[in-house]
């Protein structure tokens, strides 16, 4: 079947070209010198985790317990190495948490000793015990505490509480100018005689610096979506590099400049900066607007001239908040569709 | 339960809100004169579309031929009339186009002979009539024919076609300079003939102007979660009008002017424009910023000290397209909880 033959809209993945992206990745974090633990949350899918995991990859990142659960049961590795690099708050979560280290090797970040303490108590009630770093602000302002000494209070509490396994530190992203932050918290761990095994960095196309600063492991995840778009410099979106594609139909031709497709907001997500993507047959076409369930494309410069009912393909501009808006997405190589993957990440929001 | 004991985030839905939006909006069509079709993309739940009918509401709207079938097969109506207004193309579709007229009342919109052809040829085929209104585009730029005379050309190419039965037209949204368009197109189908018994407008606010037209209904959908703010002029987010709220745990106070909140992009939507939302607890907080997990939260202003751990509510600022990325809804009153709601119209992409 071609993906031109799907009930449309439907989100089409080029196997190809998301091939090209692990291996791409894998070799690249190969060369530098960094063992490269994957980002689940930009796909949601343990088909592709298990290829990132077959191509090297250390292990997998998961944001929520209950998308690491769905990985881990999904059998995608003999011994899954998860990392939590979330502040695990609330006795659900915890429970969820403490349940997963029967699955895989769970280590968890925090950045506060409330945090920490309510991992540690609830561990110490069921005989658990976490592997637990300590999240460093290092400059992006997100989670993560403030300086090397205020991570050597934390990781001194850290260590001291029952339930809990001190294994070093993570930041996010990282960047050069991160060094000092690190190698005095390194340093400080080292003289008090903490444990550090573990320095985690992240983001994609960061994965030399991360090798640069003295991480352990760098953190990757939409490089598989996005390709090396953050390694190469470049950001335009390119059929040979981004693997996924929104099938839509022309459902309206009002007038000669313009075209209407079955695709709007609730198929490509809300707000996104204009053009919102690609379209790989036209691109001269250009999807300049959104409604809930239309999209609304300036077809003025095209000489093609578009049929109520013809198939395009767009590449989206947010190609990872777009596959979240779905169920499942129809794997495919060149054009023939080859499978039927579910999200089994996706909606685990708690 | 109260909401706080939830696990976050969870999207809450406060009933009393609700119900008066519900009734305010009845109450407000009644008062114009203008019979009400509510339109279920808003919440995709047939709980709340029932809610509607109860209180009066003529029919439903969906641009979905399954997201009508969820409703209709929800039995939300003992004859319920469902609207289409939307281009039904290719043969998927328009399978299930004709399948949902053994469920309900079934109006269906085109603007194109092709569309009209392709729906006439298969309901011939198995044996339907399917009822018909042309699109007309009145000023929107989204679909439908560009003129009175396109109207009617359509519109006497759709009476010729076996398996349509001509009912009227639409335009979206209803304006007062919709109203010469309107009004000659009227008059052409009267002087060729043709009926014109269906004459839908729509948009929430825009209800006494659909009647003023000359409009036999008004379509409206996000009054039930954005309250009457298009009519009232106030567009500010209010606990009394806005019944969609997130609960949220505060995990992570990094710095005394941020917290960091358990809900970012995939729990809200992506690329709002700021501030994302009120949080209703502490209204002088403000939310400047998401990652995908992640919400930022600007806390300089609030005398209140935050916790890690505290549970927060926060109305959205986009409340259909944050729903939209969840499954189900908890509904509660008076910060109690009553039951959980499915989306069952969700991630209908077909």
């Amino acid at each position: 079947m071609h993906i031109y033959d799907l009930d449309t809209p439907a989100i089409v993945i080029d196997l190809d070209v998301l091939e090209r992206n692990i291996q791409g990745m894998a070799a690249h974090c190969a060369q530098v010198g960094i063992p490269l633990r994957v980002h689940t949350k930009t796909h949601k899918i343990p088909e592709i985790a298990r290829m990132q995991l077959a191509a090297g990859a250390i292990g997998i990142v998961s944001q929520k317990a209950t998308a690491a659960e769905v990985m881990a049961r999904a059998g995608i590795a003999d011994a899954l190495d998860i990392l939590i690099p979330y502040n695990i708050v609330g006795l659900p979560k915890v429970r969820r948490l403490l349940e997963l280290t029967r699955w895989a090797t769970v280590t968890v970040a925090v950045d506060s000793e409330e945090t920490a303490l309510g991992i540690s108590q609830q561990a110490q009630r069921e005989g658990y015990t976490v592997r637990t770093i300590v999240e460093l602000d290092t400059g992006a302002k997100r989670c993560g505490v403030q300086s090397p000494s205020a991570a050597l209070a934390l990781a001194e509490r850290v260590a001291g509480l029952p339930g809990l396994s001190l294994q070093g530190i993570m930041t996010y992203p990282s960047s050069l100018g991160v060094k000092p932050f690190l190698q005095e918290t390194v340093e400080l761990f080292h003289r008090a005689g903490l444990p550090c095994t573990m320095i985690s960095g992240g983001g994609t196309g960061a994965e030399a610096i991360s090798q640069e600063i003295g991480c352990t492991e760098t953190r990757s995840g939409s490089y598989a979506y996005e390709g090396m778009t953050r390694i190469s410099g470049s950001k335009d979106l390119s059929p040979e590099r981004c693997p996924v594609r929104v099938v839509v139909t022309v459902v309206s031709t009002p007038t000669p400049d313009r075209i209407i497709i079955d695709g709007g907001q609730e198929t490509f997500t809300s707000y996104p900066p204009k053009p919102y993507g690609l379209i790989i047959e036209q691109p001269q076409a250009r999807i300049y607007s959104m409604s809930v369930e239309h999209g609304h494309v300036d077809v003025s410069q095209c000489a093609h001239r578009f049929q109520v009912g013809e198939k395009l393909s767009v590449i989206p501009l947010h190609a990872e908040m777009t596959s979240n808006l779905h169920d499942e997405v129809v794997v495919a190589r060149q054009g023939q569709v080859e499978g039927v993957w579910s999200l089994r990440g996706r909606g685990r929001v708690r």
